[in-house]
């Protein structure tokens, strides 16, 4: 499993001094950068930024466990499956061993001129497959 | 139905020109803040800074449509589930009445000196009724 | 002088429960496209999404006064200068008449093709001009 | 010089595809955050928690040049001034050899009880001067 890991700083806490949840969403984002430049070889921006966009059309995410300053969140990425035009991801993130959240966040590969739905390219389809869950 | 209205800044935005989807997430605790001054009656932060916290437990939220720079998002805030100690919320977002999410998001109130959940106070559940789907 | 307010927001706190100034700066950008909106009369993407964008080039802040949980900061913006491809604005936040912090931004005019300075275009400049301190 | 690295995240970009200035804003205190934890020696919400605060109360930050998506912008921390309850601390981005901003900003000690400037603690103003500029 491809796995990255993710530093909590100061500006990601809240007024309980926890982890505020919309930015362990915006985690997944990070590990997601971090899946295509370690795992796919080309960065999220190289790949989605000509004429190829992915936006989210779905995201879960179960917070079991406070996540906290100064925390490495060590986030595994696996790709559970590969539609025509569509991908769906699972994180899991954990903190020395503890799991403090697991996620699935559904992309659609769309074409930006249209904002479309277009097939994921065959090259990329390749990368995601071996990145599939055994 | 209790409804709010967000403004989407430039500082919701991605390279693509849409709102980036954790910013969207944001957008619900801002939601629910706006429900706990206008229909709670008390501040978010006031009741839950003391003793009392309210953590995510689990987030789930679809994408409808793409959000950009200038919309008006109304979202609607309603009461789905009330537990023991824990809080389900749903959400819906529009823009000039074209859905563009639609979100759940479940709370556990927790003691914040030992943060394990808690009955949720009386007033608060009474307030948290009111809200509730018909 | 064009004023705007701006709520600060759970999400805006850090763990000290007071806004995080990294938080304010971005309430510049905010308070900019409510004048570009309010007194140039386009929406702040719409003069900087074509041809032409506008780096911040420099940015001085104060703070004054610590910044909490639902305060409404009412924020004046003027313009202090207006060069031929370059512009600062001052912007003054007061939160229930006490002043919370001042600011300056300059920003320089950009062929967005080559990220050079280029001159304002006539009209926006009669825009800034009719901003401009007395 | 201390010096950290920081990279450049696809939230971090605005519209036009650049880092957007109020996250490069946080880049500073993540720089600061890493002097704490690599120089200090103890971490900043160590440091700063119990009884103590640091709140900024200015900022000057130039910015020289684009960053975009991918870079990692090196950061180098040195303490300018320390005075009996303040500090200024210098930040200088580069990425590749290529500055990219200066800044400079200047924090109070408090005691957060009374948010009232207090001197700084002995052992942490031996730290501060160990990272003086020479």
């Amino acid at each position: 499993m491809f796995t990255t890991s993710i530093l909590v700083r100061f500006g990601d806490l809240d007024a309980a001094g926890i982890a505020y949840y919309p930015n362990l969403v915006n985690f997944l984002h990070e590990a997601l950068e971090d899946f295509f430049v370690g795992h796919v070889g080309r960065s999220y921006p190289e790949v989605f930024g000509g004429g190829l966009g992915s936006p989210t059309v779905k995201v879960e995410m179960e917070f079991l466990s406070p996540v906290r300053y100064g925390d490495q969140v060590r986030i595994g990425v696996v790709v559970e499956h590969i539609g025509r035009t569509s991908l769906r991801v699972r994180y899991e993130g954990e903190v020395e061993g503890r799991p403090v959240f697991r996620a699935r966040n559904t992309m659609v590969i769309v074409d930006m001129k249209t904002f479309r739905p277009t097939p994921i390219p065959d090259w990329l389809r390749a990368r995601f497959e071996a990145a599939r869950e055994a």
